[in-house]
């Protein structure tokens, strides 16, 4: 059954879709008259005046100056406004939390990420730091007169979009966790707000919009954390599979009879190319970049130190998690066929040493030459990839439903609660 | 982008956008009056007449008898018309080929499969034996009086569609083969009515159609024949990747360091659970199973003897070969989370000793509860599922533009060149 699902269901859903595409065609192009806005949507001059004007009212686009018209006539041109709507990204992972805020146009206007042990704090404290964290990051974008389009929530696991629930991370050791509702509760923050996703999926979104394959329709990010997840885009459309748990390629049965993993299975990619699996290959037991004192970063400058340096130990174990690396890439090419291959997380940060050797497995055991298209590419946000994708999609919200941004009058420039 | 693309172009493409809706809504909903499509369609009952009109002009509909109307007037129901349009799907795999012709109801009107030595013909003989199969079939749907809508091949390799080359077949020796090319010349039938496309895509598309999983979004088809593939259905669409190779799953390194594979890497999924690791694994090298003079289903049929006799051997190589099965099946799974892996070809056969082995390891190495959603569907089509895939796609060209089939007239019903 097709066609009837296409149309908007009414003039104020279609009101909506012409509002949101005035705002891509000026996100995606820049600034632009009435009339050059006109020709791009094929929507009539007076109509797209006049969603011109709404987005104003709502301060989503401002004037930005006017540029000599073909007839002599001049034109007033329109952009996107910066920095009076965000969109906040927050990731939980299991040795840190990280926060961004986006505007409108895309820019970061804050970042950061504080280490933490988050097994060791259990959902109810490490809930209550992410507040904190996000209290902070609402102050900055306060601070710049923004008003927040939404929070989405980056965990490394399977999650009920509907309900935010964390249903299952096995390395934070998460079951049943209500994250939506838990931050919403501290921040008092609308709960129809906040979105919980998996991480890799938002840091494909990430990628995808601002990273090294903007554009790529077919494609594919690996986290490099604790867990191995991956965020797959097939045909411009993220694939989620029939009940949103697509993509935990972490589980990937290498080695049937191998070394058990935090999942229960045995011998899973996790085991091979995982941050622990990683640290083990690196170093013996009473090794220092193993102190648990030691932040990620902090480990994992020790060991791109001993590899500059060329440490033998380091560079044979950096060897050997490449080679299982493309071993594994090589099955999901010969599965997806995408474009390109996003290495995120410590194998965007050990690139020098990992891709080589993974490249030359994906090489042998594709079908179809070169790969058959697919490109190894090191992530260039690396770490901050999920709670940027977060930020994105949170951000949605208002791209795709303008009217949503609150109008704003000369007495009050509050947003509605 | 949005908005635009979704449109008809011009009125000529919303007039065939209509036309497939009718047509549609006649397959799926079965005889219907004029005002109950207007209902469905959300069109005019005036225009509804009008599109019903040219597709009985087109011999796509006729009439169907008179229902009592709601207010006491008497409706004139329409349905599709059965037997005056086939779509005709081919197939080519190692050890046979097969040629499928459905009606515009979906009815299969003609099938047979031939066993033959694919590889030892080679590519020009190969395409001569296939001529010859595609006349039979032909013949038959032009003695019931048909129009063909076109040819559809499946083959068990990389095709490029837009030109019907066979790029890459590793388990037929084939490399460049123009399939589409050489089935027109032997013919005689218009290139632009030939397609190719992979074995395993077709598959997907004949389950989803017609066979244990119709209206199953999210599903796998595993084909079960000397190459393994998969066709992939995501959210309803296929997953062809970005250069089309998407699906390759007989070439998962599932045993790094294993026997060679036809591909030239090792230890592919298809060297554990091809036909040929099947014939090794039930038998030694003198066991008559191997008679070279013997055909795919016999030889099928004395393994499955034997396992109902409870041969100690054949239940052995069944079972492990069956865990093969569940090992790779459960990367597939938390890789795309399917509602539904349909195990087509000899997985099919020997369900009933395949099946619960390949279920415990599904069970056990996927992540999430009850393997994530994911129900093991033996085929019901078994074989037949490439070349009945193949029929539906060849439909599909008439189905999404009823303006190809040709106006009947009174003088002539002959279709146009």
């Amino acid at each position: 059954m097709r066609g009837k699902q296409d149309r908007p269901a009414d003039q104020a859903g279609l009101r909506k879709a012409n509002l949101a595409l005035i705002l891509d065609l000026l996100r995606g192009h820049g600034q632009q008259s009435r009339a050059q806005l006109a020709g791009l949507s094929g929507l009539s001059k007076a109509t797209v005046s006049n969603l011109v004007s709404e987005l104003e009212v709502r301060d989503l686009v401002r004037p930005a100056g006017i540029v000599a018209g073909r007839q002599g006539r001049p034109g007033m041109l329109v952009e996107v406004q910066p920095r009076t709507v965000s969109g906040i990204g927050l990731e939980v992972n299991v040795d840190y939390l990280a926060a961004t805020a986006i505007d409108l146009t895309g820019e970061v206007v804050f970042e950061c990420r504080v280490p933490g042990d988050v097994i060791a704090l259990g959902p109810e404290r490490l809930l209550d730091q992410l507040a904190e964290l996000a209290r902070k990051v609402l102050a900055a974008v306060e601070t710049q007169g923004a008003w927040t389009a939404g929070i989405t929530v980056a965990v490394p696991g399977l999650i009920d979009p509907a309900t935010g629930v964390v249903q299952l991370a096995p390395n934070l050791r998460w079951r049943k966790v209500p994250m939506a509702d838990g931050l919403a509760g501290r921040l008092g923050y609308s709960l129809a707000r906040i979105t919980v996703d998996n991480d890799a999926n938002l840091s494909a979104l990430a990628e995808q919009t601002s990273g090294n394959v903007v554009g790529v329709t077919d494609l594919l990010y690996l986290t490099g954390a604790s867990g191995i997840g991956a965020g797959i885009i097939a045909d411009g459309v993220p694939l989620r599979g029939a009940f949103g748990s697509a993509g935990e390629v972490g589980h990937m049965a290498m080695d049937p009879m191998g070394p058990y993993c935090s999942c229960g299975s045995r011998g899973c990619w996790e085991t091979q190319v995982g941050l622990i699996a990683l640290l083990r290959a690196v170093s013996t037991h009473e090794d220092p970049v193993r102190d648990p004192a030691l932040d990620l970063e902090q480990r994992l400058t020790i060991i791109r130190a001993r590899a500059e340096r060329g440490d033998r130990r380091t560079l044979d174990a950096l060897q050997q998690i490449g080679s299982a690396l493309g071993i594994g890439i090589s099955i999901l090419v010969n599965v997806l066929n995408p474009a390109a291959v996003v290495l995120g997380g410590y194998f965007a940060t050990l690139q020098e040493w990992l891709v080589e050797p993974a490249r030359r497995e994906v090489a042998a055991r594709v079908l179809g030459p070169d790969a058959a298209g697919a490109r190894l590419v090191p992530s260039s946000l690396a770490f901050n990839a999920a709670s940027r994708g977060g930020a994105y999609a949170a951000m949605r919200r208002v791209l795709d439903d303008p009217t949503l941004a609150p109008v704003q009058t000369a007495e009050a420039t509050e947003a509605p609660a």
